[in-house]
């Protein structure tokens, strides 16, 4: 449990600096990320380096007794660079070029923003390796913020006839990979292959799954860039500040690279730009949705298996979002407190101080505008003061170690990019998403207190290090698991002949690797669980329909999947509505130890949780009675209402967090 | 009642394709159309052509004993031909051209593309036009979708100022035309005229009148390019698939040079994508609106009066609305009989077959994507086997029998595309939509079960073949019929002197041809009516307000036209809202044997239905009285709910049809 | 008390002039505004003048005893004139050029249409400066419409660039002033600076005002290049017709280089384009908000200090809204007496006759299509009945008269343009907008009769014939009052000290000059207030929220500063969230003879008229007690509602309008 927070000494006069310092010091901040926006300060004239105020803020922060996390400044490249280099910059999917002014105004794979990026890191990483204050690098800043992943300029396009050239080596491959035979798309080259989303309608599915990898691994390539550099100077963590559940890269290829992740948690803004109905943006208006922020905990945690950072935490009310509340009292404190209860190792604080202009000058800080205590710094210490003292392990001995993931986690849920990327391209339902999928399996475990770790399907199919097991779980869950693959399905039926259990949700195994239709679905599961995906049925929004399940009426929305279970399976649920003709909606099949289960209609919250609830009763996970908005969090109980309420023994004021005896 | 089907042997292996054959033979498919986007399998490179696989397809059908619809496949040029000829490319109204990945990628006037069209039709047609399987001809795939009538290039612009100067001979006439001494916009060349759309802000609704015609015009003559070639070489029927009620183009002069008029029908997607309110979306969720399928039908067997044809017929969930819900058990067979009561020849279901790949692998067909049967096949099945058996004629020859059209409709509604496009380039209020107005008049008469002819407005001032005439209706109604002419006037004042009846709604006769006001409205038809539309009313989306109509009060919304009788009509209705200062809403002047009425106001379902019965009831036509979701299509009676209905001494179970005795 | 009317003598035919002329001397019109748009009739070829037809315009006018106020034509530049200078077209925020077809097709500091702007002008100025009829001038028209003020062209961006160095003079005091070491943005000289709103994501907001700012003076000089050229021959009034609440350029700047300020009041479509909601909509359907109406006058009234006038009068349905009712019968006079009511020396209708043609045909006039009366030229007639008689002064010496404005408002409310545009740059809150926040003082005040002087905040700031005082004003509101400096807290506070009250709102002195952050708030006056803003709270649509004031509780939505009273202030009121922490809502400060106030909440309507009723009766201001929708404009009591009303012992029929004895 390590306080961090974000600093700039570059906005503020020197003066003040060391009044900074012992403040965070006596606050009990332990590392302070600094310069990730400062290339124009770092180098203000082509080539000419100005280390000297960076040099003083590394030796006043040092002398305070704080740690220093070196954040790269690319994400704000100066106007000097940009006008050397205006093909840097990005093309928006309309075709224009997307200027400076703000940040990010880069395309990743731009050969000469590569090789300044790497020449910047260098320099940073060769002055400051070895300097006492260090104990960490960030890359960058918050990759594909502002829709910046995926770029429709010159080089993309080259690079991505390139990029397909080595998938598919032939262009023969390529054709039948994206089954060009449709609308004679038949391509006899690969220089003959467009970027997608500038045709007359819908481009191929599959061709624009293609699209979303290459722009991902742009991302992922350009950060090994800068991780490249830095390793020739130093060995202290590599992290990156990445943002909750931000879908357009995947952040299983870019932790690779990093020695620990990290994100960026925002409670309030990430509510408001939510999907959610205005009722519940209403009842968590003041904390965040619970449930949302654990997710993006569980994932990232999940991402390395390892205790993962908050870079940037939220203080009071951001800028950025359409409509920017103030946090309830307490709100910062509940947010720390859930961050370590849900594996984090760090909570850092953005920013210490507020921007007095720019566009973040309506973001609050731990200080005002004026220097003086906000709310947040008054709630930061009473984390300081609760929490259990600091242990003096290194960065990386706390990050490796096993114990820092304090409670295994009975259940599991894959996560996958490709399978988001192909919902989000066809998704056949305006209400259907891969996180709302996710989403409606996760909130009911989390109102019943069960622990979950979510696991990137790719891991489990490869070996060595990088490989994952889904051993130990009694549970795992797959929402719209859309795309399988033949390796996949052994280590699933694996999993489930050794005892485990396996829930199949809607579209699982729809799709090939490469965006097809799979003949039968779930692809190469369905002979083993003698069941089959026969029809599916995408409802509108403010639709919802039934299925009778025993003796209980389940009720869902957007998506039914049709099952015949003429294969051999156990119908567990039939759908309610004539025109599905009395189909399957839940199955079951036993297999070797185990079972799989295949449920194919989109439950709402009480079915969901009505079905979890038995089913993990039933395998022996214990589950958790607890009232309406309050959560457990690890070893901490935690109130998301604005009203005293009671649980499992403990009084819990409004936005109240109390420490449980895990035992209880 | 011919069944078809849309196959594409070119996606499946050749091993399969006799299955197939064998399969819809068996199923009573007596047409298979395609090819109709294939080019890039029959010409693969420039200039060489391969057909051979579609020969064998062919020669495979043929053996079966199916008759084969050939599409010519120029709605998807491979990407050679647009390296080649770029400039083949449409041109957004952003000004961005539309690229290549999807389909239509083309201008309807680009001059290379013509040729290029030519000779691939000019190919098929020589090598195919006395194979033995061949019955028809089907030219391109639904002109305009995806916004392609109109199209900004450099081409479009030239060939406009040449159009412009064909039409109106000197620049002073354009001007008087478009009244262009409004804001200077006064020409001194044809050259000086751009494309409207992209001034800063409303351009002149009579210039853009005239961008609509000419767009239009295109679609017509790049289809007469590929009729041209066709006729070179074969004299069976040449048709196309329009789409329902797509507005961009004038059907009525496509279908000079077609023998057959087709539409495609997806009932679900349309209304999906339709105006209609979410009640209503969710009441005909599983089968779509009755009425907006059947005004449809009723639009394309007027076109030509003669029998039509659903080249596609839904099947099953489609995939390119933005949900996509499964039909209803019993949809398919429903939507059959409704065709070919509403006057169809032919049913072709949309597709044999789901796609593995691509844009429309969610889409259903008659097989599964495994190639096993789904539910359209058993209803079209059930179709096969209900159906009246084949009588052997040709083609052309059921198509040119009257005895086709099995029932005289009393009463028509005048349709046209130059009134449609004068309201949409100036509503006036948001709800106020020509279909919409049409819709008003349409299913009240449906729901009393009332058949109707849609009549192409401008065939009735038209002499020989191509003119219509009205003689026989016992009523006419012109919804919307903004533009009227001397000639027009005439033909309806003569119909109504012979003993006619003639309702014109809100706007008529508002506009001249070139889209300026009327001095007076109704135009040159005021003085016969002897009343006058001194004032209009554009109400905003949820507003109402009543009329007094003797003891009866009816509702209206959106429009509301005040009427000043005192040149001698009768007044039938007054608006009750004072701001209509007692103006009538509603008059009736005789003239000779018949009567002419004018309604001003845009009146609800329920007004509109009990003014029409009395009227109808009066001049002796008969009404029905049908249950809420049951309708009529000739010798068809059809329950479009899922609860089972009686109707006419009939039980109707859910989404169930029965044949009338039409003595009933 | 003048009428007027627009004309387009222009569209006729030249044998109706005199019938026209003769019916407006008939009716009482003295004015006729015309010319605005006839460019290419004035010069059809380059070059080439034509006199003639403006010649007989004149000479028939003058013939009927009318005057005539000559419009510049440059809103309409003719075709030929582009097709010479395609340079003057104006470029929008997505970089594409903004073409001919419609109006305002220029930039207004583009070099060459500035030039050709004199020149038409000039040839204008020198021919009728001395003919009899004449007695004002109008520049151009509607400055601004259809997004013109700001644009994106080359000779912007280096414009932009030199108003920069004259503003700043020295980059680094640019980059002081933007705060640009946040995220890089240092310039090294004015030329790497670009225009606001390309960038990847969202701008400096410093950048932005300063662009904003040279917006607007682009077209402040663009009037002044015609204030030149009608000055060397003419010295009658020059006045331009801005647009009600029109935000996108700084109308106090304009006014310096006229005679009269005018506008155009359209209410119907005001409303209808407005933010209100539906059931407001609904409620003022056929009358538009009497308060939008008359807060428009305010501001108008305000800029000059003068009487302003209506150059344009909505008649009946406007065609350029999303829905275009009918007027009540009587809104035509209603309108008529709030505008002289509010100050206003002339109301001149717009239009004279309805539009055959063009983009206005659907737009009402005082005469219809076909030339007789429509609903307006009666009621216009009644207005000329019963107006006062005309007095024989020039319009010079009437303008310039004090008694023309009849009343003296106790109350002022402070406006300015950088308030309104640092209010969009960083709203904050979705509901959050300038005029919102002043409406939500003014209504009230409207509801209670009492008359407000809106006082250009800029203006109190400057010395000499441009300085206004807050004299005499019993109380000074400053509602959204972001951007404060140290003159204005030294004029505010003197007010105050000399006996004055003042109520800061919402956000008041959050700002400097530049856009930044005060270190405190409200920036200067904090210190004199003893209090001061701590945390800013957005909230979302439809959250609301309380204050407790004494015995009474204030609801609030959209926005509350949360106020810190500790140095010294009175807390009037605290917020009842939670969240809040108790804070101050709403405090005051005794200072010298007056006394300070500082309301952080936006309060809902009945909690802002509590508040100030008691407030103004405290403070001796007489508040009336009218009926909903009833309003007293200076002598005038209105009625806006559609029901008989009485108030003050008058009846007012629906819509109704009577003159008061202000004794009672």
């Amino acid at each position: 449990m390590t306080l961090g927070v974000c600093y700039y000494p570059d906005h503020w006069p020197r003066e003040r600096w060391a009044q900074d310092a012992k403040q965070m010091k006596e606050l009990g901040i332990e590392r302070v990320r600094i310069g990730e926006f400062a290339w124009s300060l770092i180098e203000p004239e082509p080539g000419r380096y100005d280390f000297e105020w960076l040099d003083a803020a590394f030796d006043t922060l040092h002398d305070a007794g704080l740690g220093v996390i070196l954040g790269t400044p690319t994400s704000t490249a100066p106007k000097w660079l940009v006008d050397q280099n205006p093909g840097m910059l990005p093309v928006g999917a309309d075709g224009r070029v997307r200027g400076f002014g703000s940040r990010k105004h880069y395309c990743h794979r731009n050969a000469t923003y590569r090789q300044e990026s790497d020449r910047i890191v260098s320099a940073l990483a060769e002055r400051y390796a070895s300097h006492p204050a260090l104990v960490a690098w960030q890359t960058d800043n918050e990759y594909g913020c502002h829709d910046t992943t995926r770029c429709w300029c010159d080089t993309c396009r080259s690079e991505f006839r390139t990029w397909l050239k080595d998938r598919y080596q032939t262009v023969d491959a390529l054709n039948e990979a994206w089954w060009t035979v449709f609308w004679s798309q038949t391509y006899r080259s690969f220089d003959e292959v467009e970027l997608p989303e500038q045709g007359v309608t819908e481009t191929n599915p599959s061709h624009r799954l293609d699209f979303y990898r290459f722009a991902s691994d742009g991302v992922v390539g350009y950060n090994r860039v800068q991780v490249d550099a830095i390793r020739k100077h130093s060995d202290l963590p590599i992290t990156h500040n990445s943002m909750g559940l931000f879908p357009d890269y995947d952040h299983v290829d870019l932790v690779d690279d990093l020695d620990v992740i990290a994100w960026d948690n925002y409670p309030l803004g990430n509510l408001e730009e939510s999907p959610f109905p205005d009722d519940i943006k209403q009842k968590y208006l003041r904390v965040g949705h619970p449930d949302l922020v654990s997710m993006s905990h569980d994932l990232y945690r999940g991402l390395k298996n390892l205790p993962h950072w908050i870079m940037e935490q939220q203080p009071g009310q951001v800028n950025w979002a359409s409509n920017n509340p103030l946090p309830a009292e307490g709100a910062v404190r509940l947010w720390s407190f859930q961050a370590f209860g849900q594996g984090a190792e760090m909570v850092s604080y953005f920013r210490w101080r507020a921007a007095v202009g720019a566009q973040e000058l309506m973001h609050a800080g731990l200080l005002k505008h004026d220097g003086t205590p906000d709310q947040a710094f008054k709630e930061a210490g009473i984390v300081n003061s609760e929490r259990a003292a600091f242990d003096g392990d290194t960065v990386r001995e706390r990050l490796s170690s096993a114990a820092a993931v304090q409670e295994d986690a009975p259940v599991a849920i894959l996560v996958d990019y490709d399978d988001m990327w192909s919902s989000q391209i066809q998704p056949h339902a305006q209400g259907f998403g891969y996180w709302t999928a996710m989403f409606g399996l996760y909130e009911p475990l989390q109102e019943m207190g069960v622990r979950v770790d979510l696991v990137p399907k790719k891991r489990l199919t490869m070996d060595g290090d990088r490989g994952r097991s889904l051993d130990g779980y009694k549970l795992v869950l797959a929402p719209a698991m859309q795309i399988t693959t033949e390796p996949l399905a052994k280590v699933l039926t694996d999993y489930v002949a050794g005892g485990g259990r396996l829930l199949l949700g809607a579209r699982a195994g729809s799709k090939t690797a490469s965006n097809l239709a799979h003949m039968q679905q779930p692809g190469h599961l369905s002979d083993t669980i003698g069941a089959q995906v026969v029809r599916v049925d995408g409802l509108r929004p403010g639709v919802t329909r039934t299925v009778t399940a025993g003796s209980q009426t389940w009720t869902y929305a957007t998506w039914g999947d049709l099952i015949d279970a003429s294969g051999g399976a156990q119908v567990l649920a039939t759908y309610d509505d004539p025109a599905c003709q009395g189909s399957a909606a839940y199955v079951a099949r036993s297999h070797g130890q185990g079972e799989f289960r295949l449920l194919g209609a989109l439950l709402d919250l009480p079915s969901m949780r009505s079905l979890l609830k038995d089913w993990l009763n039933d395998l022996g996970v214990r589950t958790w009675d607890l009232p309406d908005g309050v959560r457990r969090h690890g070893p901490y109980l935690a109130n998301y209402l604005g009203e005293t309420q009671s649980a499992l023994g403990h009084t819990l004021p409004p936005f109240g967090v109390v420490k449980l005896d895990l035992g209880e």
